[in-house]
């Protein structure tokens, strides 16, 4: 069993360990030298360029992603080659086109909060004007960690946006979406296999600072019951409705009326599951490969009522992640910490902690104090 | 940091995956190409050549092991180089001699069976006599999973090994144990750093089948009190005062009469371990990277009543154990599969599957089923 990876990132690193208990070869084609996942990088090269990736797909038995952004013209090359790619580009055009994704939902009857296709800065405002001064203006591709992502109450915020349009020449258009007023965000994951079988996790709470996930609550608290229903419900009807292969994250804000409403979509595993690794029988790294290779799926179920996840952001100002392991590890012996490898540098996520335990507080504590000792 | 295991089967292969999470870089140095840690495998050599050996390890931080067959001129080598090893050759040489064991564990008051130096059929035939007429005889370098390991009713059955002895010129020896009658094996693993700290997991119950571990029940049923203190008292005991360095697996008997004897030690993960990965706060492999790079050791707690670990022996007679995976994967979704990626060969470790739960008939049940669907 070959599965191949494309892009060579913290997530494509996280599924070498769920390979090699599998007994799953996994090759990665890394974007460059170095990378996260350099251990199993077999092949460096350009994700844009069909034939590097034609070479890399032909010697695997299915193909998968770090990242959703292999075009599409690439994606087609590999499925005419004849070559299963999962997720495949008819499911990953939603996750890369976010009108794409607003049309589909909306066709399926999902719960999104209302949106429009804007081509003009007039069309902007007039849809400002009609929901109550402010919006949230979205680039349909390229955004992740909040970029292509602004709040605004005019259109002259994103002015150059629409000047990016016009130069491209051809008929283009920004998402605009009512700003949502939440109590808070979750995030529902799910994997599904190509001959349909389904499994859902817990859905969990996230917190954002800044447009980048911080921390992840497993399950949400306040959430047994018809939240979890209704979010593992949504999260499904997307999986089947788009035709999602692999693990799928749904982000869902809860709003203050008790709805539920999605936000964004990945198809790949998930800052907001990391948890899992450590938190429930499968991980979702471990899930995804089982998915993409059409095996049975695992168990969703969690060691202990709570898990905690927490990204550490940017890392130490001087100095590696393992300099602070004597006061990290003593301090919190029960807390497990994943380092991605990566050089500290502000922002950038170079690895996270988990906690679990039965005491919502304790688990929350721990994994927030192992945290801190990463960060100056 | 960066970790030199000397060998590359299972043990090696499965430290990889804890590497992989602490960011830390394994380097293995492998006996040939192609063995079950190959992922990581930076040099294939003779462990036994010094300067192959001095040549892997000038490149890392600390030298561990996949098995304890690294000759003590080659250990000291590493020493007289200043490269850190653990456990170092002090501690490995009761790993190594099964007579020095015996010797050093009895000036140290610990229970053992009771035991012989035998130089002579007649010595040998002696002890055999004065301990009901039978008596296990091994050979002190050597063995493993019952090789070099005979039960004998007269010096004849043992004759050509001290013919052997005889061969080889130097002053030798067998050792010979009374044939301890016990309701059960158990076996207590704990972890020591070179500072000093201990870490110990519960106590185990051990089924052995034809001298080789079949099945691992943690903890021991009806262990908790006294057992589990007694266990643990023992294990500890021996990594201080054999100066183990990494994990220390003491296999122990458990007597009719409610008494506790070490039979056999290993430095370095091992088999009765192995439910660890999935049923503990941290696995042996990630234990014994932080105990032979001298950081604080993680939590020894389990996420459940009961985890039971179930050995893939010798596997399908045709195919891989990845073509029963749609048989044992849906019929059991929470069982943790774990293949070494070795061909299947009779009476060959080739993987382990691990269940955890609540409800022990249940945990055993599932583990056994999984583990028979990859037999024939």
């Amino acid at each position: 069993m070959r599965v191949g990876v494309i892009g060579g990132g913290q997530l494509a690193r996280m599924m070498i360990p769920a390979a090699i208990e599998l007994g799953v070869e996994l090759r990665v084609l890394a974007e460059a030298e170095g990378m996260a996942a350099e251990l199993a990088a077999t092949a460096v090269g350009d994700y844009r360029d069909a034939e590097s990736v034609l070479a890399f797909a032909r010697e695997v038995d299915v193909v998968t992603f770090d990242h959703e952004h292999v075009p599409q013209d690439v994606l087609h090359a590999l499925v005419d080659a004849g070559i299963p790619v999962n997720p495949g580009p008819d499911a990953l055009r939603f996750a890369q086109d976010k009108l794409l994704m607003r049309e589909r939902l909306s066709e399926l009857g999902l719960p999104v909060p209302d949106w429009a296709r804007v081509e003009t800065a007039e069309e902007l405002d007039r849809f400002i004007e009609a929901h109550g001064g402010s919006a949230v203006v979205k680039t349909p591709r390229g955004g992740y960690d909040g970029k292509g992502v602004r709040v605004v109450h005019g259109s002259a915020e994103v002015a150059e946006w629409f000047a990016a349009l016009a130069e491209d020449g051809r008929p283009g258009a920004l998402l605009v979406e009512e700003l949502v007023e939440f109590r808070r965000e979750l995030a529902q994951l799910v994997a599904r296999r190509p001959s349909g079988e389904l499994a859902a996790w817990p859905v969990v709470e996230t917190v954002q600072v800044g447009g980048v996930c911080s921390e992840v609550i497993a399950p949400a608290p306040r959430s047994a019951g018809r939240l979890a229903d209704v979010a593992a419900d949504v999260a499904i009807a997307i999986a089947e409705g788009l035709g999602v292969t692999g693990v799928l994250a749904v982000e869902l804000f809860e709003t203050h009326d008790d709805r539920v409403l999605v936000n964004e979509l990945a198809m790949r595993p998930h800052n907001s599951g990391h948890w899992s690794m450590d938190g429930a029988t499968t991980g979702q790294f471990e899930q995804h490969l089982r998915a993409v290779l059409d095996l049975p799926l695992g168990g969703t179920g969690t060691h202990d009522a709570w898990s905690v996840m927490v990204n550490i952001l940017g890392g130490p100002a001087e100095g590696s992640l393992a300099d602070r392991y004597p006061e990290a590890l003593s301090g919190h012996p029960t807390v497990k910490v994943h380092n991605y490898g990566k050089a500290p540098r502000p922002g950038r996520k170079i690895g996270h902690v988990t906690a679990v335990g039965s005491e919502l507080d304790d688990v929350v504590y721990q994994a927030r104090a192992a945290a801190a000792v990463f960060q100056d």
